[in-house]
This record gives C-alpha cells, structure tokens and sequence, in this order.
C-alpha cells in the first residue's frame, strides 16, 4: 500500500513538472522591446488547456490590459500596455488555475543601429535567392529534423545549399557592381514538405511558405546570420530590404498543427484556389463572390490563406514585421502578392510599420496589366472608394511596357515606356515605384529580349536613368538567361562561383567571358554613375514624344541636366536637337557617361543602330 | 461748272449710300433672344473701317457696356447687357464717324419648343452622314457660287446630295429600329473648296470645316431644313445630336479672308501639323513644345486651329453653341477632336452650355487608347492638375475592347471588355460614355469582326446592353461594310434607297435581303427591349469574371433583372448558374428576350457556339 502511495506520489509530480514545462509552449513575439512608438502589444500565449489559467504580471510601467480566450483553449491572448517610463527586463506572467506556471518574458532596450532607414531612388537594389547564391556553410545544408532534409545541387527543384551567408560574403561584389541596397526572397523558416507538382517532387527554396514567423530558416544560417548580415551590410552602406509575406502561411506553419481558431485561415466547403485575377478587387461591377475568391482563396493548396479580418491574425501579422524590423534592423519592406491581401489589414500594417519608421519604405507585388489597377494598390490620385496607404509598388506594368518595347517589331514612335510614364500623373509619387526588366518568378530579361546584347543596353539604361527605384535581379548583370518553361527552375539558377566546386567564378572578372564582363562593366558604369548623381534620382524627368523612331528624355535638377535617346532600329540615326530646346538651351557640349568622350556640338547627335546615349549636358 | 457740281453731288451720294449699305456686312450671332440665363452677348460686327466709329445704342433693359477695338479696323465687338425685364424687338445701333449708318439687329424671344433635352443612357443613337443618307431635295445638289460646286455619286470622294430633309422623311425607319436620337455629321456650311489628296479630289462632304457658323450648308438645305428636322424628330420622340466642331474653322471661313487679329488662328513660322498624339496633353512629363504642336498644331492644311486663348475667338465659338441649341431646338452636343481643344476653354464652353441648358449631354470625340487617358477628357475622379467638366465621351477605350474581345483568337478568360469594365471607377459616371462599335472615321464593324454575323450578334448585344449610352453607325443594321483602306469613303457609302435611281432600297423589309432582314431585326428586337427596360438604362451592372470561355454579366434593378452571356467559342458550352447567386437567387425562369422562350431551369443554361444569350429573369 505504502509502496503503490510512493509510486502514486512520484507520478503526480512528474504530472505536475511536466505540466508545468509543457503548459507554456511559446509566447509570440519571442520578445519585445520597451519605449516603441505604440506602447501596445498583444502576446499570444500557447499551451495546452492554457485558456483556463488566471494570469497575472506584476512589472512597473507594464499593464496587463486584457486576457482574451478564444475559441482553442490551448490559447490566450495577452494585451500588454507598456508604458515610455518601463524599463527593459524580464516579466514574469503567473499563469494560475487547476495548473499554476510562470513565464518569462523579455521586454529589451532598443537599440540605436539603424533600422527602417528605407530605400528610394537613390537606390539601385540587387534582388537575390539565397537558396542559389553562395553557399558560404555547407554544416547547414541538411538538418534530418527538418520536413524537407535533402539538399541536392543537382536536381533543379530541391534546395541548393545556399545561405544567407553566402550572400554577406560578397558584399564587395555588390558594392563595385554599384548597388545600394539588397532585396532577399523570404529567409523565414520554410519547414516545409516537399510537393509533387506535375510528378516532379519540389521544395521550398523559393521561401514563401513561413513555417515560424519568428526564426529565420536554419538552413540559411538562421536569425544569428541574418542580423550579421543586416549589420554588415549597413557597415558598407548598403540597405536591406525583406520580404514579407502576409497573405498565407507554409502548411506546416507550427500555429496550423492547434490553430486559436477555425477561422485562423479563410475556410472553404472545399479547397478552392485563388482565381489570380486582380480585377475583381477594384472593378466596380465586381460581384462579392469573385472578390472573395481572388482574396480568400488560397494561392496554391500548401499556402493557407490568413484570414486578415481575424484581429489576432492581424495583429500577430503586424507586430512581427514590427518586431523583423526592430530586431534585425532591415531598411525596407516588399510585400509579396499584396493585391490578394485584404486591403483594409493591409492598410493598417503598412500605417504600424510608417508611424514606427516614418523612413521606411514598403512596396508590394501586384502584377496587373494596367495603371488604373497598378494605382489602386499605392497611394493614388484616384478618388477610389478604398484610399490605399502603400507608398511604393513594383511596377508591372512599367517592366511590361520596357519588355514589349524591346521586341517591338514596328512603329518605334509608339514606345511603350513613353506611354506608360504618361500616365504617371495617378501615383501620388512615382519616384517611389520599384521598376525591374525582371524577377524570380519571370522569364529572364536576356532571354525575353533574344540574347540581343544591344537591346540588353537599352534596357538596362531605361532602368537606371528613369524615374523610380531601379532593381535588378541576381544574374542580370553576367547575362544569366531563360526562359520559365519548362519550370520556375530555369530562372533560379546558382550564381557560378557561389557554390564549392564550381567551375567557373562569375564574382571576378577573370572569372566572366568578355561578354559577361561587357554586361557587367555597362551595368557598372551606369550604376556607379546613378550613384553619384542626384539628378537620376529626385531630378525631374521630361520625355518627348518619340519620333523618327527615337525616345528621348531628359532628368535634370539644379546641377545637372542629362540627356537619354534610344535608337531601337538597326540603322544609324542622325538626331536633329533643336526639339529639345526647352531643356538642352544654355548647354553647348555634352560628356558621354558611358563612353567618358566629351562632344563639342550638340546640334546633331550621332545614334547608333540599337543603342542608347546617356550624355551629361555640359556649358 | 453747275454740271460738274451736279455730276460730283451724285457721286457724293452715291459714295454715302455705299458706305451705308456695305459699312456693316455683318453682326454674329446673326441675332440673340432676350431672356437668356447669361445676360451678356458679344457682337462680332464686321464692315469696312467699322473701327473708327462710336457706336451707340437705346434699347430699354439693354446696356452697350463695352466697345471694343482689335488689331483689324474692319471689326468692332460690343458687349450688350440684356436685362431679363428687356423684351424682343429691334436693336437700333448705330456708328457714327466719319461716316455713319445703323444697324438694326433683332432680340427674339425664347420659344417654348423642346431644346437641350439631352440624351441620356435611355437612348440609342444613331450616327448618319447627311450627304450620304438620303437626297430629298435634288434642287439643292448644286450651286453654282460654292466652292465646290460638284456633285457626283459615281465619284466616291465628292458630295453626293444627301441632304436633311433626307433624314426627315425616314424618321419612321429610326423609330421601326428603335433608335431615339439622330446624331448627324456637322451640317454647318462647308463651303470648301475640293482639296487634292494622293492625286484625287475631294469635297468636303464630311462636313468638320466650317465657312459660316450661322448657316446650315444650303446643300444639305439650309437653316430651314434643319429647324424642320429638329421640329420633326422632336414630334417623334427622337432627339438630335449636333456635332460641333471648335478646333478648327475651312479654310474658306468668311473670318479668314480678313480676320479680326492674326492670331485668330494659330501661326507658326512654318507650317505645323498636330502630331495626332493626346499623351503630352496629360503627361505630367511632357514638353511644353510637344503639348503646344498637340493643341495648337494643325489638324489638315486646310483645316485652320483656332486659338480660343483670344477671348473674342472664345465668346465667339461660346455664342455660337448657345445660338445653336437655342435656335434649332437641338438636346445633345458631341465635340469634334476634343482632346486637340485648348482645355480651360472647353470647360467655359461646356459650362456656358450647362448653365443655359441643364439638361444638355455633351460628349467628345478624344480618340485614345487607355482608360486614363480617356478619364482626362471627361468628368473624372483622378486629380490631376486640370480638371475636365464635360460630362460624357465617346468611350474609345470600349469600342477597342468590343473589336479586340470579338476577333480574339485565344484565352477567352481574359475578355477585354471585362477588363475595361473594371477600370470604370476613374470616371464620375461611367452611364454617360456614349459607346460605339465603328464610326464614320473607321474600318466598318461587320469587316472588322470578318462578316461573322454571330460575332455580329455578340457585339450588338454588349452595346445594347452594357453600361453606357449606344450609339450606331449608319447601315451596321444593314450590314454595310467596307475597310478604310483604300480610303475613307469606303466606309461612307450611299444608304441604299436614299437616292433616286437606287436599284436597292434597304429602307424596307423587301428591299433587304434575308441576311440584311436578320441583322435589322436583331438590331431592333434588342434596341426595342432596351428602350422598354429602365434596368438597361440606369440599372446596376454586375459582371463575373469571365470563365470556362464565358462572360456573364447582368444589368438588375428593382423591377428587373437581365442576365447576358456570350460564348464566343465554336463549341456549345453548357453554364452552371451556381456562381451567379448573388444575382439570380430567387429566380427560377427566364424569357429570351431575342427569341421569346421561356426557360423554366435556370441550373445550366445552353450557350450556343458564338452567341449571346439574354435573359430577362422571372420568378
């Protein structure tokens, strides 16, 4: 009897000690910080049966305001107020009930390292996969925990090993390139399952299914060598730009195994799919159904769809791109798939992040193909019924009109790029539009343009002395080619160099074929140039309309005037200036930015077949 | 020496009665109405040397307020104040100087015919070229003292003979197709002369360069023909449509062979031509240079641009459209190359209209390619800089989408008339674009779409029933056809019947063939229903995203509700309704509306390969 007391007595506490380290699984955000901006901040507490639980919190200058339940009972939500007075430290929650716990929370001290510092058209920003740049720590490439373990250079569909790592090991790289600003695809965790997609078996690599908001994937170094990064970029200058994901989770996100509610994500009677049509989300005849789908149907069946009207949603969403900021200092914030977005949630999460980092700058991925959609998504001009508070986007229809007008066949006076800027008047500032020729998810620009290297140098000096922020996506510049068919794959290919054994080393210029190095030279020189001239970033811009098959336009501001035409044709073009007295008046020679020759007469102008001319005007 | 005093007195005399029949050759307006909303008016006076005299005036209520002098001393402009007490009779001016006369000019008072009724999304219009419709009057083919004297139907480029009382005597066949307003080519003097284009001559029987605003061609039969066929239509419900030309005056104008100021029209030192382009009126990039050859250049050599930036050329265009709806009794007012038109004019213009004529419609022709383009032009919700008034235009952007959506090869999802639709949140009343399939600038709609009478059908049902006011072509119910290619007047044929000696007569059942027969009475049965169905006017539009090759759309308001849906596939396709309950819940039947049927299922409905079905629901 004694005995069978004994044994009973050993198994209530190993109950009770179990319980007691069990009942707390996790507290999101993992931390916070005290004096921010808004001193509000909801934690969601997770574990089991935790919703019984009475808590309280003794911490000068920290209210518990409110504990919510809802419908999980493995769930609360805690609303603290922390006020400017309260100290960093630890706060200690006593959760009370049938089981009584405590946990331990850490309210930090902000730290002064820049953060939120944005981007604008200063910048020229340099996209990359980080799964296929460099690979600096092979030790992280496989991890047998992990849903998905296996890291194959040779299968074009499985993930290649490369690290965040990698990528600060050539910041150099970057900075000759003439780049200011790195945008990376998504390094939050990704846990996620292969999928079969047409027989063949692929990962996550891609990066936009998060599995935990709160830990940068291990596999690409973690959170320890994403802030490294941040913090080596800054050293040098450079900005970083996340991306973020708010319009669906990875299906094994953690939170999705006891989700606080059904409605976590949007609930279908059965699986029904985004329909990917933007219309409508702005078209006024829209009926509610088609709205809904195109909102709250899911991008693909492994991507649940946040449900954003939830407010716990909304608020965990929201405080961990604050927290992303705050914590690892990024300058800047691309919004994947942002037209899919409830756009009320959207505006909110974009007001939290400006009021905390009125510099940052936030731009979002809507690809439409026209200017009214375009605006609909950025702050506009536009009396539409919903007043979208974004203040940047990536410009679809910009890269449309660069792309279609490369290939353009005939009728070179109806440049595509002229009318797409005519338009520009509906965009409150469209200096705050991020242009590209393209990105991961498209065919590749030299492919699309025909492996044509002249219209190759067409393009690239669109980008670069056009209004907006220029972005470039890895390879461009050595001429990386492909077209999507047959598979996302061709277009994400490693950067030679980044990879242990590679053969060749695209990072030096010993390493690049004279064609690569007389892309990446051209995208140098333009860059370099872009760098220092403020004129290409906030100077005006005038465009004439094209004729005699050349577009010609011009940015200048008090210092500098600089003059662009295009020759898209294969014959050589004698360029007759006295059009464009209204800017090139008072100037009498010009410098070639490319080419450093100085030209003594501007009456005349010689363009090549299939070429562009960037002259600095000069008295 | 008595004889030669005597000789000298009666050539003093007869100097003096010169003087005073040929000192004022003519005051414009040709009169005024007292009672008018604005109680100014400003007369042209125009005779030789009229500058140098004083000019006074005593007519109770009515103040000569200003006389005012330009640079040609052949003109003098008097500002008249009419008080609203002042009552019609016969203004006695007189000038007095070193010569003198007097001028007796009229003040009618207002008649109560009907006059500025406007035309509204009630309507369907139809658009008909005078001189190619109907010759009524052979008497006034020809005239000797015109500039082109010569009529001639064998010749395709010359005038032909139609005339007004031409359309008059067919108001019956307007009323059998269901059309309610008549919109006419300008019937304002031409008196131009035949310009040589390519080699050939041709007159100018279209009818945009006007030599006397105050007189209607006698040709087309004078004032009085016209004033009889606003009277007439008016008795039969059918409303008219004046086209009214501001840009440009013939270059035969009486004012141009000695004109008040040089800068009546523009000059440059050369001649220029508009550049035919709209995007640097709206580019907030352009070149000052490049907006002035848009706006200012000419539109032909011998369609001189008037410079309404001269307030007298202002008020003068101004007066002549008040004149004209106050006189001829006309309801809607359509604007020739509106977009080439100094802007902060046209908005004068159409206010004076508006304040004189509440219930007027305007709309202009401004000939562009995308949505914002076209939302410049008319009452918008973007804000740009400038500010449009006009309250409706002829929806170009939609007549490209109805011909591209038509002849579209492939991808029927991505229907362009769907997705011009779904920008209509730019304007402030999408009802008031007066929509259209071709017109008599373009390649005709039935060649356009291949002669394919079910693409035919497909495209006559959107315009009779989507948002908007539709407005036809003359002979499209007849299936007339024809490209532009080689020019023009290929898509400006006689009306057959219209012409004494027509072996045809298309006027008439019998006279059409069964194809012919088809197309009028597809025309008619829809234009009737629609005439009857207030939801087709005002009514709501809801359109789906076009699906599984189909575009489905309703009009609904509360007493009925349409459903349209077009296949334009060459297979049968059998819809399921189910997505479309937001719309048709509560509906169980339907009536054809083309074919009388009633389907007592509304689950899957048949589409026919290339067709529109529409549907009046029932419960």
């Amino acid at each position: 009897m004694a005995r069978r007391i004994y044994v009973g007595f050993i198994l209530i506490l190993l109950t009770i000690t179990e319980a007691r380290t069990q009942q707390i699984t996790r507290i999101d955000p993992t931390f916070w910080w005290v004096g921010m901006k808004n001193p509000k901040v909801q934690l969601l507490v997770y574990g089991p049966s935790i919703a019984q639980s009475q808590v309280s919190l003794n911490y000068p200058g920290v209210k518990l305001e409110k504990v919510k339940k809802v419908e999980n009972p493995n769930y609360l939500f805690l609303d603290l107020n922390i006020n400017p007075t309260a100290k960093a430290g630890k706060l200690n929650f006593t959760f009370s009930g049938a089981k009584k716990t405590t946990y331990t929370y850490e309210l930090k001290a902000r730290n002064t390292n820049p953060k939120g510092q944005g981007v604008s058209s200063k910048d020229f920003i340099y996209l990359v996969l980080p799964d296929r740049f460099a690979n600096a720590d092979e030790s992280n490439d496989n991890f047998a925990d992990m849903a998905d373990p296996e890291a194959d250079r040779q299968n074009p569909f499985l993930r290649h090993g490369g690290d965040i790592t990698g990528i600060t090991n050539h910041l150099d790289y970057f900075q000759e390139l003439g780049v200011t600003a790195l945008w990376l695809n998504p390094v939050i965790e990704n846990n996620q399952p292969q999928t079969n997609e047409g027989g063949s078996m692929r990962s996550a690599y891609h990066g936009y299914g998060f599995t935990d908001h709160y830990q940068v994937d291990k596999r690409l170094g973690g959170n320890e060598a994403y802030l490294k990064f941040v913090q080596a970029a800054h050293a040098k200058n450079l900005r970083v730009v996340q991306d973020a994901v708010y319009n669906h989770l990875g299906i094994n996100h953690w939170i999705l195994k006891d989700p606080p509610s059904k409605d976590w994500v949007h609930q279908w009677p059965t699986y029904t799919n985004t329909s990917y049509k933007f219309q409508p989300v702005l078209d006024p005849y829209s009926a509610l159904s088609d709205k809904k789908i195109t909102l709250d149907g899911w991008f693909v069946p492994f991507l649940p769809d946040l449900n954003q009207e939830n407010a716990y949603v909304a608020n965990y969403l929201i405080q961990h791109a604050l927290w992303t900021v705050e914590y690892f200092g990024v300058d800047a914030w691309r919004i994947d798939t942002y037209l899919y977005n409830n756009q009320a949630f959207m505006n909110r999460c974009n007001q939290a992040l400006l009021e905390e980092y009125p510099n940052i700058h936030i731009f979002g991925e809507s690809w439409v193909n026209n200017v009214i959609s375009q605006a609909y998504f950025v702050k506009n001009k536009i009396n539409f019924p919903f007043k979208c508070n974004q203040p940047g986007t990536l410009d679809f229809v910009l890269w449309g009109a660069f792309n279609q007008a490369l290939n353009q066949k005939s009728d070179w006076n109806e440049n595509l790029v002229y009318q797409v800027l005519a338009q520009d008047a509906v965009y409150e500032n469209p200096l705050k539009l991020v242009t590209f020729l393209d990105n991961h998810d498209m065919d590749r620009y030299y492919s699309v343009i025909g492996e044509d290297f002249n219209k190759y140098k067409i393009g690239i000096t669109w980008l670069l002395t056009t209004r907006g922020i220029p972005s470039l996506y890895y390879g461009t510049e050595i001429l990386m080619k492909n077209f999507k068919n047959p598979s996302d794959a061709e277009v994400r290919k490693d950067f030679p160099g980044g990879f242990k054994g590679d053969k060749e080393n695209k990072f030096t210029a010993t390493g690049r074929t004279a064609a690569e190095n007389e892309a990446f030279n051209f995208v140098k020189k333009l860059a370099q140039y872009r760098k220092a001239t403020p004129a290409l970033h906030s100077g005006k811009l005038m465009q004439y309309l094209p004729q005699n098959n050349t577009y010609v336009y011009f940015r200048f501001d008090a210092a500098k005037t600089i003059m662009v035409a295009t020759n898209p044709t294969d014959q050589e073009i004698t360029l007759e200036t006295s059009r464009f007295a209204e800017r090139m008046s008072g100037f009498n020679r010009a410098r070639n930015v490319l080419t450093e020759e100085v030209q003594n007469s501007l009456a005349t102008l010689k363009l090549p077949a299939k070429s562009a001319l960037v002259l600095e005007l000069l008295k």
